[in-house]
Protein backbone atom coordinates (compact mmCIF):
# COMPACT_ATOMS: atom_id res chain seq x y z
CA UNK A 1 0.00 0.00 0.00
CA UNK A 2 1.84 3.19 -1.25
CA UNK A 3 1.45 6.24 1.66
CA UNK A 4 1.18 9.69 0.80
CA UNK A 5 3.29 12.75 3.57
CA UNK A 6 0.38 15.03 4.82
CA UNK A 7 2.44 17.90 2.70
CA UNK A 8 1.11 16.07 -0.07
CA UNK A 9 -2.40 16.37 1.22
CA UNK A 10 -2.28 19.82 1.77
CA UNK A 11 -0.76 20.45 -1.37
CA UNK A 12 -3.56 18.66 -3.14
CA UNK A 13 -5.86 21.64 -1.76
CA UNK A 14 -4.24 24.71 -3.11
CA UNK A 15 -6.36 27.04 -5.10
CA UNK A 16 -9.09 25.39 -3.41
CA UNK A 17 -11.87 26.46 -0.89
CA UNK A 18 -10.35 24.98 2.84
CA UNK A 19 -11.88 25.29 6.55
CA UNK A 20 -9.48 25.84 9.18
CA UNK A 21 -10.49 25.29 12.39
CA UNK A 22 -8.23 27.62 15.17
CA UNK A 23 -7.21 26.63 18.50
CA UNK A 24 -8.43 29.78 20.12
CA UNK A 25 -12.04 29.70 20.69
CA UNK A 26 -14.63 28.33 18.53
CA UNK A 27 -13.28 30.35 15.25
CA UNK A 28 -12.70 29.06 11.85
CA UNK A 29 -11.76 30.17 8.77
CA UNK A 30 -13.53 29.47 5.43
CA UNK A 31 -11.23 30.65 2.32
CA UNK A 32 -8.69 29.55 -0.54
CA UNK A 33 -5.49 27.75 0.17
CA UNK A 34 -2.94 30.32 -1.75
CA UNK A 35 0.25 29.42 -0.13
CA UNK A 36 1.68 27.21 3.33
CA UNK A 37 5.42 26.74 4.65
CA UNK A 38 7.40 23.77 6.65
CA UNK A 39 5.94 25.31 10.23
CA UNK A 40 2.43 25.00 8.45
CA UNK A 41 1.83 29.09 8.28
CA UNK A 42 -0.65 29.29 5.87
CA UNK A 43 -1.91 32.25 3.39
CA UNK A 44 -5.89 31.93 2.69
CA UNK A 45 -7.25 34.28 0.13
CA UNK A 46 -11.00 35.89 0.30
CA UNK A 47 -11.49 34.86 3.67
CA UNK A 48 -14.51 34.40 5.85
CA UNK A 49 -14.06 34.25 9.73
CA UNK A 50 -16.55 32.46 11.91
CA UNK A 51 -17.55 32.41 15.82
CA UNK A 52 -19.44 29.56 16.70
CA UNK A 53 -20.43 29.18 13.56
CA UNK A 54 -21.87 32.89 12.69
CA UNK A 55 -20.37 34.57 10.07
CA UNK A 56 -18.14 37.38 11.79
CA UNK A 57 -15.93 39.13 9.56
CA UNK A 58 -15.08 39.19 5.61
CA UNK A 59 -11.44 39.25 5.64
CA UNK A 60 -9.72 38.84 2.01
CA UNK A 61 -6.08 38.09 2.21
CA UNK A 62 -5.38 36.28 5.44
CA UNK A 63 -1.69 35.11 6.45
CA UNK A 64 -2.45 32.49 9.61
CA UNK A 65 0.20 31.17 11.74
CA UNK A 66 0.83 27.37 12.03
CA UNK A 67 0.66 27.75 15.58
CA UNK A 68 -2.88 29.08 15.68
CA UNK A 69 -3.78 25.61 13.62
CA UNK A 70 -5.89 22.88 14.79
CA UNK A 71 -6.80 21.34 11.45
CA UNK A 72 -7.37 22.05 7.79
CA UNK A 73 -10.27 20.84 5.95
CA UNK A 74 -11.49 21.45 2.21
CA UNK A 75 -14.60 23.09 2.66
CA UNK A 76 -17.94 21.28 1.33
CA UNK B 1 12.42 -9.12 24.96
CA UNK B 2 11.95 -7.18 21.28
CA UNK B 3 10.83 -3.64 21.49
CA UNK B 4 8.99 -1.84 19.32
CA UNK B 5 9.20 2.20 18.42
CA UNK B 6 6.02 3.97 18.74
CA UNK B 7 6.22 5.02 15.22
CA UNK B 8 5.88 1.48 13.79
CA UNK B 9 2.59 1.17 15.76
CA UNK B 10 1.26 4.08 14.11
CA UNK B 11 2.05 2.36 10.78
CA UNK B 12 0.25 -0.68 11.34
CA UNK B 13 -2.48 1.63 11.94
CA UNK B 14 -2.07 3.40 8.27
CA UNK B 15 -5.23 2.91 6.06
CA UNK B 16 -7.39 1.47 9.35
CA UNK B 17 -9.85 3.93 11.59
CA UNK B 18 -8.67 5.50 14.34
CA UNK B 19 -10.04 7.70 16.91
CA UNK B 20 -7.84 10.70 17.65
CA UNK B 21 -8.03 12.86 20.56
CA UNK B 22 -7.78 16.59 20.79
CA UNK B 23 -6.10 18.49 23.32
CA UNK B 24 -8.69 21.42 22.65
CA UNK B 25 -12.56 20.91 24.36
CA UNK B 26 -13.59 17.24 24.63
CA UNK B 27 -13.28 17.25 21.04
CA UNK B 28 -12.33 13.69 18.79
CA UNK B 29 -11.92 12.80 15.00
CA UNK B 30 -12.43 9.73 13.84
CA UNK B 31 -11.60 8.42 10.27
CA UNK B 32 -8.93 6.55 8.32
CA UNK B 33 -5.48 7.06 9.08
CA UNK B 34 -3.83 8.46 6.09
CA UNK B 35 -0.57 9.52 6.49
CA UNK B 36 1.46 11.11 9.25
CA UNK B 37 5.09 12.78 9.52
CA UNK B 38 7.58 13.04 12.28
CA UNK B 39 6.02 15.98 13.66
CA UNK B 40 2.81 13.66 14.46
CA UNK B 41 1.15 15.75 12.08
CA UNK B 42 -1.59 13.22 10.62
CA UNK B 43 -4.02 12.94 7.44
CA UNK B 44 -7.30 11.13 7.83
CA UNK B 45 -10.06 11.06 5.49
CA UNK B 46 -13.94 10.18 5.68
CA UNK B 47 -13.68 12.16 9.12
CA UNK B 48 -15.67 12.21 11.74
CA UNK B 49 -15.66 15.54 14.42
CA UNK B 50 -17.55 14.40 18.14
CA UNK B 51 -17.69 17.00 20.65
CA UNK B 52 -18.89 15.90 24.27
CA UNK B 53 -19.27 12.31 22.35
CA UNK B 54 -21.77 13.68 19.74
CA UNK B 55 -21.17 13.79 16.10
CA UNK B 56 -20.93 17.03 15.16
CA UNK B 57 -19.91 17.04 11.53
CA UNK B 58 -18.05 14.76 8.76
CA UNK B 59 -15.10 16.37 7.37
CA UNK B 60 -13.81 14.02 4.85
CA UNK B 61 -10.03 14.51 4.34
CA UNK B 62 -8.43 16.36 7.38
CA UNK B 63 -4.78 17.68 7.76
CA UNK B 64 -4.20 17.66 11.59
CA UNK B 65 -1.48 19.44 13.14
CA UNK B 66 0.64 17.32 15.37
CA UNK B 67 0.67 19.83 18.48
CA UNK B 68 -3.77 19.33 18.47
CA UNK B 69 -3.05 16.02 19.47
CA UNK B 70 -3.60 13.89 22.59
CA UNK B 71 -3.69 10.63 21.25
CA UNK B 72 -4.21 8.10 18.31
CA UNK B 73 -6.03 4.81 19.26
CA UNK B 74 -7.78 2.21 16.60
CA UNK B 75 -10.89 2.70 16.61
CA UNK B 76 -13.07 -0.63 17.59
CA UNK C 1 -0.42 26.76 -11.19
CA UNK C 2 2.09 29.07 -10.13
CA UNK C 3 2.07 29.26 -5.72
CA UNK C 4 3.86 32.04 -3.55
CA UNK C 5 5.25 31.30 -0.29
CA UNK C 6 3.64 33.19 2.87
CA UNK C 7 6.28 34.97 3.70
CA UNK C 8 5.53 36.73 0.01
CA UNK C 9 2.32 37.33 1.09
CA UNK C 10 3.27 39.31 4.16
CA UNK C 11 6.34 41.37 1.91
CA UNK C 12 3.55 42.52 -0.17
CA UNK C 13 2.05 43.81 3.01
CA UNK C 14 4.82 45.70 3.57
CA UNK C 15 4.45 49.73 4.13
CA UNK C 16 0.11 49.31 4.12
CA UNK C 17 -2.31 48.97 7.17
CA UNK C 18 -2.50 45.33 8.43
CA UNK C 19 -5.35 44.02 11.30
CA UNK C 20 -3.56 41.61 13.38
CA UNK C 21 -5.54 39.20 16.01
CA UNK C 22 -3.64 38.54 18.74
CA UNK C 23 -3.89 35.18 20.76
CA UNK C 24 -4.38 36.90 24.08
CA UNK C 25 -8.47 37.65 24.31
CA UNK C 26 -10.06 39.46 22.38
CA UNK C 27 -7.73 42.03 21.05
CA UNK C 28 -5.69 43.11 18.08
CA UNK C 29 -3.60 45.70 16.47
CA UNK C 30 -4.15 47.86 13.69
CA UNK C 31 -0.50 49.35 12.33
CA UNK C 32 1.03 50.08 9.52
CA UNK C 33 3.28 46.91 8.54
CA UNK C 34 7.02 48.03 9.00
CA UNK C 35 9.29 45.33 9.31
CA UNK C 36 8.59 41.08 9.84
CA UNK C 37 11.49 38.86 10.48
CA UNK C 38 11.27 34.55 10.43
CA UNK C 39 9.99 33.80 13.87
CA UNK C 40 6.83 36.32 12.40
CA UNK C 41 8.00 39.04 14.89
CA UNK C 42 6.82 42.45 13.81
CA UNK C 43 7.18 45.98 14.06
CA UNK C 44 3.67 48.30 13.19
CA UNK C 45 3.28 52.39 13.39
CA UNK C 46 0.34 54.37 14.23
CA UNK C 47 -1.13 51.80 15.88
CA UNK C 48 -4.53 51.38 17.28
CA UNK C 49 -5.39 48.56 19.72
CA UNK C 50 -8.62 47.18 20.01
CA UNK C 51 -10.54 44.94 22.92
CA UNK C 52 -13.59 43.56 22.00
CA UNK C 53 -13.87 45.82 18.96
CA UNK C 54 -13.30 49.23 20.98
CA UNK C 55 -10.24 51.28 20.33
CA UNK C 56 -8.30 51.08 23.45
CA UNK C 57 -5.34 52.79 23.14
CA UNK C 58 -3.12 54.93 20.19
CA UNK C 59 0.30 53.27 20.63
CA UNK C 60 2.57 54.39 18.15
CA UNK C 61 5.08 52.26 16.81
CA UNK C 62 5.12 48.63 18.16
CA UNK C 63 7.26 45.56 18.18
CA UNK C 64 4.88 42.78 18.68
CA UNK C 65 6.44 38.97 18.96
CA UNK C 66 5.19 36.52 17.04
CA UNK C 67 4.22 33.81 18.93
CA UNK C 68 1.25 36.70 20.03
CA UNK C 69 0.11 36.43 16.57
CA UNK C 70 -3.05 34.63 15.38
CA UNK C 71 -3.09 36.25 11.87
CA UNK C 72 -2.21 39.34 9.89
CA UNK C 73 -4.17 40.61 7.32
CA UNK C 74 -4.79 44.21 5.31
CA UNK C 75 -6.86 46.74 6.62
CA UNK C 76 -9.54 47.39 4.82
CA UNK D 1 26.06 6.51 44.87
CA UNK D 2 25.55 4.97 41.41
CA UNK D 3 22.90 7.18 39.79
CA UNK D 4 20.47 5.64 36.72
CA UNK D 5 19.28 7.79 33.49
CA UNK D 6 15.14 8.53 33.54
CA UNK D 7 15.02 6.65 30.49
CA UNK D 8 16.49 3.49 32.18
CA UNK D 9 13.64 4.19 34.24
CA UNK D 10 11.20 3.87 31.64
CA UNK D 11 12.83 1.11 30.49
CA UNK D 12 12.48 -0.74 33.60
CA UNK D 13 8.34 -0.63 32.97
CA UNK D 14 8.86 -1.71 29.27
CA UNK D 15 6.00 -4.83 29.19
CA UNK D 16 4.49 -3.82 32.96
CA UNK D 17 1.11 -1.83 33.77
CA UNK D 18 1.67 2.05 33.89
CA UNK D 19 -0.22 4.86 34.88
CA UNK D 20 0.24 7.87 33.39
CA UNK D 21 -1.13 10.97 34.68
CA UNK D 22 -1.87 13.42 31.54
CA UNK D 23 -1.60 17.29 31.52
CA UNK D 24 -5.46 17.47 30.19
CA UNK D 25 -7.92 17.14 33.00
CA UNK D 26 -8.22 14.69 35.77
CA UNK D 27 -7.30 12.18 33.00
CA UNK D 28 -5.27 9.04 33.09
CA UNK D 29 -4.30 6.05 31.45
CA UNK D 30 -3.70 2.67 32.31
CA UNK D 31 -2.07 -0.20 30.17
CA UNK D 32 0.79 -2.09 29.41
CA UNK D 33 4.08 -0.22 28.07
CA UNK D 34 4.81 -1.07 25.22
CA UNK D 35 7.39 1.68 23.53
CA UNK D 36 8.54 5.04 24.04
CA UNK D 37 10.98 7.28 22.53
CA UNK D 38 13.16 10.46 23.28
CA UNK D 39 10.28 12.82 22.88
CA UNK D 40 8.26 10.41 25.84
CA UNK D 41 5.94 9.38 22.66
CA UNK D 42 4.40 6.23 24.36
CA UNK D 43 2.92 3.33 23.02
CA UNK D 44 0.00 1.59 25.34
CA UNK D 45 -1.57 -1.78 24.90
CA UNK D 46 -4.59 -2.88 26.85
CA UNK D 47 -5.52 0.91 27.67
CA UNK D 48 -8.36 2.03 30.19
CA UNK D 49 -8.80 5.63 30.49
CA UNK D 50 -9.91 7.14 33.89
CA UNK D 51 -11.34 10.80 34.21
CA UNK D 52 -11.69 11.96 37.81
CA UNK D 53 -11.16 8.63 38.57
CA UNK D 54 -13.67 7.03 37.09
CA UNK D 55 -13.49 4.35 33.93
CA UNK D 56 -14.42 6.15 30.98
CA UNK D 57 -13.34 3.66 28.19
CA UNK D 58 -11.51 0.47 27.01
CA UNK D 59 -8.87 1.86 24.43
CA UNK D 60 -6.88 -0.96 23.51
CA UNK D 61 -3.57 0.30 22.01
CA UNK D 62 -3.11 4.16 22.51
CA UNK D 63 -0.37 6.21 20.53
CA UNK D 64 0.29 8.93 23.43
CA UNK D 65 2.11 12.32 22.31
CA UNK D 66 4.78 13.17 24.83
CA UNK D 67 3.48 16.49 25.18
CA UNK D 68 0.36 15.13 26.83
CA UNK D 69 2.10 13.42 29.47
CA UNK D 70 2.65 14.61 33.18
CA UNK D 71 3.91 11.68 34.66
CA UNK D 72 4.37 7.70 34.35
CA UNK D 73 4.49 5.06 37.29
CA UNK D 74 3.89 1.84 37.78
CA UNK D 75 0.38 0.66 38.27
CA UNK D 76 0.04 -0.63 41.97
CA UNK E 1 11.31 51.36 0.02
CA UNK E 2 13.83 50.38 2.49
CA UNK E 3 12.24 48.13 5.20
CA UNK E 4 14.30 47.85 8.68
CA UNK E 5 14.27 44.72 10.64
CA UNK E 6 12.27 44.10 14.07
CA UNK E 7 15.31 44.61 16.02
CA UNK E 8 16.53 47.67 14.44
CA UNK E 9 12.99 49.04 15.81
CA UNK E 10 13.87 48.26 19.21
CA UNK E 11 17.49 49.30 19.37
CA UNK E 12 15.98 52.46 18.62
CA UNK E 13 14.16 52.33 22.07
CA UNK E 14 17.43 51.57 23.99
CA UNK E 15 17.66 54.19 26.60
CA UNK E 16 14.49 55.30 26.35
CA UNK E 17 10.39 54.64 28.13
CA UNK E 18 9.03 51.79 26.98
CA UNK E 19 5.59 49.75 27.83
CA UNK E 20 5.68 46.48 27.65
CA UNK E 21 2.26 44.51 27.30
CA UNK E 22 2.85 41.44 29.20
CA UNK E 23 0.93 37.39 27.82
CA UNK E 24 -0.04 37.24 31.47
CA UNK E 25 -3.24 38.88 33.21
CA UNK E 26 -3.71 42.50 32.25
CA UNK E 27 -0.25 43.32 32.93
CA UNK E 28 2.01 45.65 31.86
CA UNK E 29 4.95 47.44 33.00
CA UNK E 30 7.19 50.80 31.81
CA UNK E 31 10.42 51.17 32.33
CA UNK E 32 13.40 52.01 30.92
CA UNK E 33 15.18 49.72 27.61
CA UNK E 34 18.27 48.54 29.11
CA UNK E 35 19.15 46.08 26.91
CA UNK E 36 17.84 42.82 25.05
CA UNK E 37 18.75 39.65 23.77
CA UNK E 38 17.82 37.50 20.29
CA UNK E 39 15.00 35.83 22.60
CA UNK E 40 13.68 38.94 23.40
CA UNK E 41 14.70 38.30 26.90
CA UNK E 42 14.60 42.34 28.03
CA UNK E 43 16.00 44.62 30.76
CA UNK E 44 14.36 47.47 32.37
CA UNK E 45 15.44 49.89 34.65
CA UNK E 46 13.21 52.57 37.31
CA UNK E 47 10.17 49.79 36.14
CA UNK E 48 6.60 50.39 37.44
CA UNK E 49 3.93 47.68 37.26
CA UNK E 50 0.54 48.40 36.73
CA UNK E 51 -2.36 45.68 36.68
CA UNK E 52 -5.57 46.67 35.09
CA UNK E 53 -4.36 49.92 34.56
CA UNK E 54 -3.53 50.76 38.09
CA UNK E 55 0.22 51.13 39.09
CA UNK E 56 0.70 48.25 41.22
CA UNK E 57 4.54 48.34 42.77
CA UNK E 58 7.94 50.11 41.51
CA UNK E 59 10.42 47.07 40.45
CA UNK E 60 13.99 49.32 39.85
CA UNK E 61 15.40 46.79 37.76
CA UNK E 62 13.46 44.32 35.97
CA UNK E 63 14.89 40.85 33.90
CA UNK E 64 12.14 40.01 31.79
CA UNK E 65 11.81 36.79 30.32
CA UNK E 66 10.39 36.98 26.14
CA UNK E 67 8.31 34.68 26.56
CA UNK E 68 6.45 36.81 29.04
CA UNK E 69 6.17 39.66 26.76
CA UNK E 70 3.15 40.36 24.01
CA UNK E 71 4.10 43.30 23.27
CA UNK E 72 7.30 46.65 23.41
CA UNK E 73 5.63 50.02 22.68
CA UNK E 74 7.77 53.50 23.00
CA UNK E 75 6.14 55.25 26.33
CA UNK E 76 4.11 58.39 25.24
CA UNK F 1 32.29 34.84 44.75
CA UNK F 2 32.31 31.15 43.67
CA UNK F 3 29.57 30.36 41.94
CA UNK F 4 27.81 26.86 41.25
CA UNK F 5 25.46 26.38 38.20
CA UNK F 6 21.80 25.28 38.47
CA UNK F 7 22.17 21.24 37.79
CA UNK F 8 25.18 21.34 40.41
CA UNK F 9 22.47 22.11 42.92
CA UNK F 10 20.11 19.10 41.15
CA UNK F 11 22.89 17.03 41.97
CA UNK F 12 23.43 17.72 45.22
CA UNK F 13 19.64 16.59 46.15
CA UNK F 14 20.27 12.84 44.48
CA UNK F 15 19.36 9.84 47.11
CA UNK F 16 17.63 12.97 48.88
CA UNK F 17 13.68 14.15 49.66
CA UNK F 18 12.59 16.50 47.58
CA UNK F 19 9.39 18.65 46.92
CA UNK F 20 8.14 19.07 43.57
CA UNK F 21 5.57 21.52 42.63
CA UNK F 22 4.15 20.84 39.21
CA UNK F 23 2.55 23.27 36.95
CA UNK F 24 -0.90 21.69 36.60
CA UNK F 25 -3.30 22.76 39.75
CA UNK F 26 -2.35 22.82 43.27
CA UNK F 27 -0.22 19.69 42.92
CA UNK F 28 3.08 18.75 44.46
CA UNK F 29 5.04 15.55 44.65
CA UNK F 30 7.78 14.36 47.39
CA UNK F 31 9.99 11.85 47.00
CA UNK F 32 13.29 10.74 46.22
CA UNK F 33 15.86 11.89 43.39
CA UNK F 34 16.89 9.26 41.88
CA UNK F 35 17.59 10.51 38.36
CA UNK F 36 17.38 13.65 36.25
CA UNK F 37 18.20 14.72 32.86
CA UNK F 38 19.01 18.06 30.77
CA UNK F 39 15.15 18.60 30.27
CA UNK F 40 14.97 18.06 34.05
CA UNK F 41 13.00 14.96 33.21
CA UNK F 42 13.12 13.32 36.92
CA UNK F 43 12.82 10.06 38.58
CA UNK F 44 11.48 10.07 42.20
CA UNK F 45 11.38 6.90 44.17
CA UNK F 46 8.63 6.19 47.57
CA UNK F 47 6.94 8.77 45.96
CA UNK F 48 3.54 10.86 47.51
CA UNK F 49 1.46 13.14 45.51
CA UNK F 50 -0.75 16.20 47.59
CA UNK F 51 -3.16 17.82 45.91
CA UNK F 52 -4.47 21.50 47.32
CA UNK F 53 -1.55 20.02 50.48
CA UNK F 54 -3.65 17.01 51.29
CA UNK F 55 -2.15 13.62 50.36
CA UNK F 56 -4.05 11.84 47.48
CA UNK F 57 -1.70 8.68 46.19
CA UNK F 58 1.38 6.98 46.99
CA UNK F 59 2.71 6.24 43.65
CA UNK F 60 6.16 4.59 44.11
CA UNK F 61 8.28 5.62 41.21
CA UNK F 62 7.73 8.10 38.91
CA UNK F 63 8.99 9.22 35.66
CA UNK F 64 8.36 12.93 35.91
CA UNK F 65 8.72 15.23 32.46
CA UNK F 66 10.61 18.59 33.09
CA UNK F 67 7.77 20.39 31.21
CA UNK F 68 5.75 19.62 34.22
CA UNK F 69 7.92 21.23 36.83
CA UNK F 70 7.49 24.38 38.17
CA UNK F 71 10.20 24.10 40.99
CA UNK F 72 12.43 21.48 43.22
CA UNK F 73 13.31 22.12 46.28
CA UNK F 74 14.53 19.82 49.55
CA UNK F 75 11.80 18.63 51.54
CA UNK F 76 12.15 19.80 55.18
CA UNK G 1 25.62 54.86 24.46
CA UNK G 2 27.48 51.16 25.89
CA UNK G 3 24.48 49.23 26.53
CA UNK G 4 24.71 45.52 28.37
CA UNK G 5 23.01 42.23 27.72
CA UNK G 6 20.38 40.95 29.95
CA UNK G 7 22.30 38.51 31.28
CA UNK G 8 25.14 40.42 32.74
CA UNK G 9 22.15 42.67 34.65
CA UNK G 10 21.42 38.67 36.27
CA UNK G 11 25.36 38.31 36.70
CA UNK G 12 25.17 41.53 38.85
CA UNK G 13 22.42 40.52 41.16
CA UNK G 14 23.98 36.74 41.93
CA UNK G 15 24.61 36.29 45.59
CA UNK G 16 21.65 39.18 46.72
CA UNK G 17 17.90 39.12 47.22
CA UNK G 18 15.53 38.67 43.91
CA UNK G 19 12.10 38.64 43.66
CA UNK G 20 11.13 35.86 40.58
CA UNK G 21 6.76 36.27 39.31
CA UNK G 22 6.38 33.10 37.97
CA UNK G 23 3.83 32.27 35.36
CA UNK G 24 1.40 30.45 37.71
CA UNK G 25 -0.69 32.48 39.97
CA UNK G 26 -0.09 35.06 41.27
CA UNK G 27 3.01 33.61 42.83
CA UNK G 28 6.73 34.99 43.62
CA UNK G 29 9.61 33.58 45.29
CA UNK G 30 11.62 35.73 47.49
CA UNK G 31 15.36 34.52 47.68
CA UNK G 32 19.20 34.64 47.32
CA UNK G 33 20.13 34.39 43.67
CA UNK G 34 22.75 31.55 43.75
CA UNK G 35 23.19 30.52 40.17
CA UNK G 36 21.30 30.45 36.44
CA UNK G 37 22.02 29.09 32.70
CA UNK G 38 21.30 30.24 29.50
CA UNK G 39 17.60 28.65 29.64
CA UNK G 40 17.17 30.74 32.66
CA UNK G 41 16.89 27.77 35.42
CA UNK G 42 17.41 29.44 38.58
CA UNK G 43 19.11 28.48 41.86
CA UNK G 44 17.60 30.33 44.99
CA UNK G 45 18.50 30.01 48.72
CA UNK G 46 16.47 30.71 51.76
CA UNK G 47 13.58 31.39 49.66
CA UNK G 48 10.10 32.61 50.61
CA UNK G 49 6.90 31.76 48.75
CA UNK G 50 4.23 34.32 48.67
CA UNK G 51 0.76 34.05 47.27
CA UNK G 52 -1.31 36.48 46.55
CA UNK G 53 1.38 38.68 48.67
CA UNK G 54 0.75 36.11 51.58
CA UNK G 55 3.74 34.75 53.20
CA UNK G 56 2.97 30.59 51.91
CA UNK G 57 6.15 28.68 52.94
CA UNK G 58 9.66 28.93 53.73
CA UNK G 59 11.21 26.66 51.23
CA UNK G 60 15.09 27.24 51.57
CA UNK G 61 17.37 26.37 48.47
CA UNK G 62 14.73 25.95 45.14
CA UNK G 63 15.53 24.73 41.88
CA UNK G 64 13.34 26.70 39.44
CA UNK G 65 12.91 26.13 35.38
CA UNK G 66 12.91 28.95 33.14
CA UNK G 67 9.76 28.39 31.88
CA UNK G 68 8.07 29.19 35.21
CA UNK G 69 9.68 32.62 35.22
CA UNK G 70 7.65 35.68 34.44
CA UNK G 71 10.68 38.36 35.81
CA UNK G 72 13.77 38.61 38.38
CA UNK G 73 13.81 42.05 39.84
CA UNK G 74 16.28 42.74 42.88
CA UNK G 75 14.22 42.52 46.47
CA UNK G 76 14.02 45.87 47.50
Amino acid sequence: MEMTKPFDTLNASKGKRVVIELTKEKRRLIGTLKAFDQHINVVLEETEEYLDGELKSKLGSVFLRGAAILYISPAN
